[in-house]
């Protein structure tokens, strides 16, 4: 039996790092300035500590590009390198400077926040440049030090002049990836990746207007000067304590974010926590109205201030991927599955915290501010809609703020809306039943019928509502939801009353003979009703069961067809106590009761909005003919 | 100046390999099969070409589960290696056995399918597995050999006594990773990415049912015996020339592909290509109605018959992923970021072919049986227009085959159309005007009125269809398109006609003035005109302009939402020929002068779907009393 050593082989091993260590090359400005900031934290950790005994002063990051030389130069004063540090920690691939620096320094160093976990980051270089030069001089009393390395595994190390401590990369841009020698992609990118790195980042410079000196005329022209262009804010919003930050912070940041979005977010959740795990953010409610699509994928990920990913899906609730803001935690894994992200413990409890968090400010801004919160509940109703669907946790919670609101606009929470009604509408069957309405407009002539009732009528126009519906009433007792045009206003909520009617049982049938001879089988039920003789002499309705499955197929139900591809089957109901329908009952000739029955049809399908194309021409044309 | 080598740390980067190599675990059982794969394939071609000189029969790949023992094995019978070998090729991570094997046989091997590209794939074993052995036998005349490592660098090698030829790979399955043990994840991931491996790969056994012997008892059960279950199947149809193929053998693959779609596919498209790049695969037009998300990311991506990915963005031109089907390409680079794939020539070229292959067949669809094509337009003009928006290339192909139907079913292509209405719908300024609807019930009225004057009215009622006019009207000479209710017919297409008017001028001011007291002057711009008496008196039309642009922009126009905001304006077309407005210019009572223009102006809307909410409840309620 032999045993040895697995042997990676570097010649080979190179080319891959090169091509596959990320699949964005652009990566690479974003680890080399992770290193650079890494530098500099830990000198000034190690100033703090008094192991370094310098001044740390206010080091800055600067990147410079050469166009003509095809250079791209990334340069800090951070601690540096000795030579011996370049051979340690640059040729020996994936060491980890930082993995080194942590373990010596754990207790000291745990919040001077150093960002790198291995040491490939620097290798990435290699995928957008042909040669790679490192000009160091450590803040320790020896030479600089000059690496250079053209890609191949073999390099060359000589001592430097450079005086002053800290780090130069230079990069040879390779032919191919010229674009990254322009300024505008540079500036796209710092922007970017590096808009909240905790050390300033100079890239070029800027004219800024000064003052005029006293005594200078009107027409002199200001003098300016250059000043160094910074392109990072290092102490952004979120690393501050929320009791630092006002209402006006808050809505700054939201800007300095998204700089093109013009509307102002509605109100915001600073997350803050350290233990278990780690994680600071703000989470804003932008205005989302009934678009469920449009506002996905923009709650930017950081770690440690350094921007990884607009793509926050599986670490944040489906639900709240609508909202924007900013997530830190160095504790979130990376390049791992999408799946394996849901599966990870860690990342199960930030999920379960956010949410935790976002109903507990929910319920506050709802307690606090009630007629505030009603007024932004149009626009956040659709967050709280999805996250009651698919979080049964936070389903729990929103009962306390969830609204249900009015066809007039009072706002009621569940509780309060069963107190409301639970005397007028109970059933016979002692079921609360809650009417709704899905549009003020389609439904005015129902809403109307069911006010004049005394019933109160909710509007419940999101997209998702009826699945919403579905799941009240499987976790409410002895509740049901009708739409006001389920039926007619005597079936919508049954109870122990009976209306006498002016016809006869055998009139009737006569008469539902006359209507099924004109009314066409295929698309209505009669239904003869006995009511009052001030409703409705003919009015479509459209039963809720049937009703309500087709819409949850249409927005997501899963699974069959079943119910999605049913044709619409209406009832026509009948009022026998109309005049207009006593008219029609007593009518002798046929073509005059036709005539009766088809114009009373059309206007009953009128207030379904279901009169459209050549029939409605021609009601209209002969409605004309009429008035003249 | 010292030079010297870069040393990659094999402690270091294996742990890398193990947590970076792949984003997904689930991806070793594909890598591990590919090794398999490509064992058996240059063991064909060693026997093809007469180096291996023993008979290569019928070699398949076997996965066994033993969950006692938490093992996975995947067995193979293609060349194995010897001791020697497995120095050389397991030892030494990163060196890619296929890429020598091709390099050494680089003529003959070129069409035998030989999938690796790099040795890491077996590494990713130990993603899953804490400890892996390799049990081999070669086809050479040498001992089969032991290799086993438990995850750290080192390992044992000693030999071992399997006599038949193939590799076995034995994986101790990880704690966390027991979900690999389980069949029905196994079964998914083979069905995943095995389902067309050009190797047989068995999975357990299945019974199957005999046929009963002669003389057997109609009580008898048939015998059964238990088979191999072979999951995949090697030789799928892209794999054969379209000359071996027919209508059904596209279809039942479209059922191996897609098996829970019960609609058939619309027609397919055979890709084949061997210069200036490789690549096969079968696009199908599924049905595609009006819906332009559903279908997305529905294209499989295979490199020599294994699966890679169903997202094909950046590979397909964007108006295609809304198709099917299959594409395989070894020369699509992978693990490369979007934007670089996009900017990849090879990439360019095969998007570019297949939009060109695309375009062709439709061509030939169109002109091989006009009829049928027609009756297919609906369920694919999303995608040609579309197309014909985003490629300029396909756009001008597209010429000869886009089809503008009529109201009435007629399908015109553009110069058809141009030469059937070029005589009746060219206006005074020499432009020709398309007239259009966007749906035949709303526009019912219009439609009519239009028809009527003998001119067509095309339906065009795609999502994006604003754009693709406004695109038309740049790329055409002389030509505009006006929705039929833009205007009152004499203007949509405007000749050097004048109809005489009942009404002076002064007769018209004072009408104008009437009207004006009663018709919302922030709704409607009342507009009086001198029309055939018969034309209807009242009318409420939209212009063109203004509509399409907002058009636009809900589907999705960019830039600003300057028009989208924008409040509905519409015309109210007065027709002062018409008796009814004669009726209400000679009225003298106020207020029956009032009812009378309400009672129009209702009726105007109501042809427009402008009467809703309680206006229409009091016109039903109004008509109803008018009736009885």
């Amino acid at each position: 039996m032999a045993t040895g050593n697995i042997n990676v082989s570097v010649e080979n091993i190179f080319p891959l790092i090169k091509k596959f260590l990320y699949s964005d090359h652009e990566i690479f400005l974003r680890e080399l300035i992770s290193n650079a900031t890494d530098a500099t934290l830990k000198l000034k950790h190690l100033t703090n500590i008094g192991e370094a005994k310098i001044e740390y002063g206010n080091p800055i990051i600067e990147i410079k590009i050469d166009k003509d030389k095809k250079q791209l130069h990334i340069i800090d004063q951070g601690l540096g390198m000795t030579a011996e540090e370049v051979e340690k920690y640059i040729n020996q691939v994936a060491f980890s400077g930082a993995e080194e620096f942590l373990e010596k320094y754990k207790d000291s160093a745990k919040d001077s926040g150093i960002i790198g976990h291995f040491g490939l980051g620097f290798y990435s270089a290699f995928m957008v440049a042909d040669k790679v030069e490192i000009i160091t001089k450590s803040y320790k009393d020896e030479p600089a030090a000059h690496w250079t390395c053209d890609g191949s595994p073999s390099y060359t190390l000589e001592s430097h002049s450079k005086s002053e401590r800290g780090t130069e990369i230079i990069l040879h841009i390779n032919e191919e990836e010229t674009e990254f020698l322009e300024d505008s992609k540079i500036s796209e990118l710092l922007v970017k990746y590096n808009k909240f790195m905790p050390v300033p980042i100079k890239f070029g410079t800027k004219t800024e207007t000064l003052p005029k000196p006293e005594g200078a005329k009107e027409e002199d022209p200001a003098p300016t000067q250059e000043v160094d262009n910074i392109i990072n804010n290092p102490n952004p919003a979120w690393t501050k304590q929320p009791s630092e930050l006002k209402e006006e912070d808050y809505k700054g940041f939201y800007r300095e974010l998204y700089p093109m979005q013009f509307e102002e977010p509605l109100f915001n959740i600073h997350l803050n926590v350290d233990y278990p795990f780690n994680l600071t953010g703000i989470l804003y409610f932008p205005k989302l109205g009934q678009d469920m699509n449009m506002q996905k994928d923009r709650i930017q990920l950081y770690q440690n201030q350094v921007f990884v990913t607009d793509n926050v899906e599986g670490i944040v609730p489906e639900f709240l991927t609508m909202l924007r803001g900013v997530i830190d935690s160095p504790d979130i894994p990376l390049n791992v599955s999408r799946s394996y992200l849901q599966a990870d413990g860690a990342v199960k409890k930030i999920s379960s915290y956010i949410t935790r968090k976002v109903a507990d400010k929910l319920n506050s801004l709802f307690k606090n501010d009630r007629e505030d919160f009603q007024q932004k509940w149009n626009d956040i109703k659709v967050v709280i809609e999805y996250g009651m669907l698919s979080e049964d946790k936070f389903f729990e919670k929103a009962d306390k703020f969830a609204l249900y609101p009015t066809v007039d606009d009072t706002y009621f929470t569940f509780e309060e809306l069963r107190e409301k009604i639970k005397d007028n509408q109970t059933d016979k069957d002692d079921k609360l039943v809650i009417l709704y309405a899905s549009n003020k407009d389609e439904q005015h002539a129902y809403i109307n019928t069911a006010k004049e009732k005394g019933y109160e009528v909710l509007l419940l126009d999101s997209p998702i509502v009826s699945h919403l519906i579905q799941k009240l009433e499987t976790s409410k007792e002895n509740v049901t939801f009708v739409r006001v045009d389920a039926d007619h206003i005597n079936n919508l909520i049954k109870k122990d009353e009976e209306t006498i009617s002016k016809l006869t049982d055998e009139e009737k049938e006569t008469l539902k003979g006359d209507l099924e001879k004109v009314i066409p089988s295929d698309k209505y039920t009669v239904q003869l009703e006995a009511m009052d003789s001030n409703a409705s002499p003919f009015m479509i309705t459209q039963p809720e069961f049937m009703r309500r499955m087709k819409e949850m197929q249409q927005t997501g139900g899963g699974g069959m067809n079943m119910f999605g591809n049913m044709p619409e089957m209406y009832n026509l109901v009948v009022n026998t106590n109309h005049d207009l329908v006593g008219e029609i009952f007593n009518t002798k000739t046929d073509k005059k009761k036709e005539r009766l029955i088809k114009q009373s049809l059309d206007l009953a399908k009128l207030s379904q909005n279901l009169l459209k194309g050549e029939e409605l021409t021609e009601f209209i044309k002969r409605s004309f003919d009429m008035i003249k």
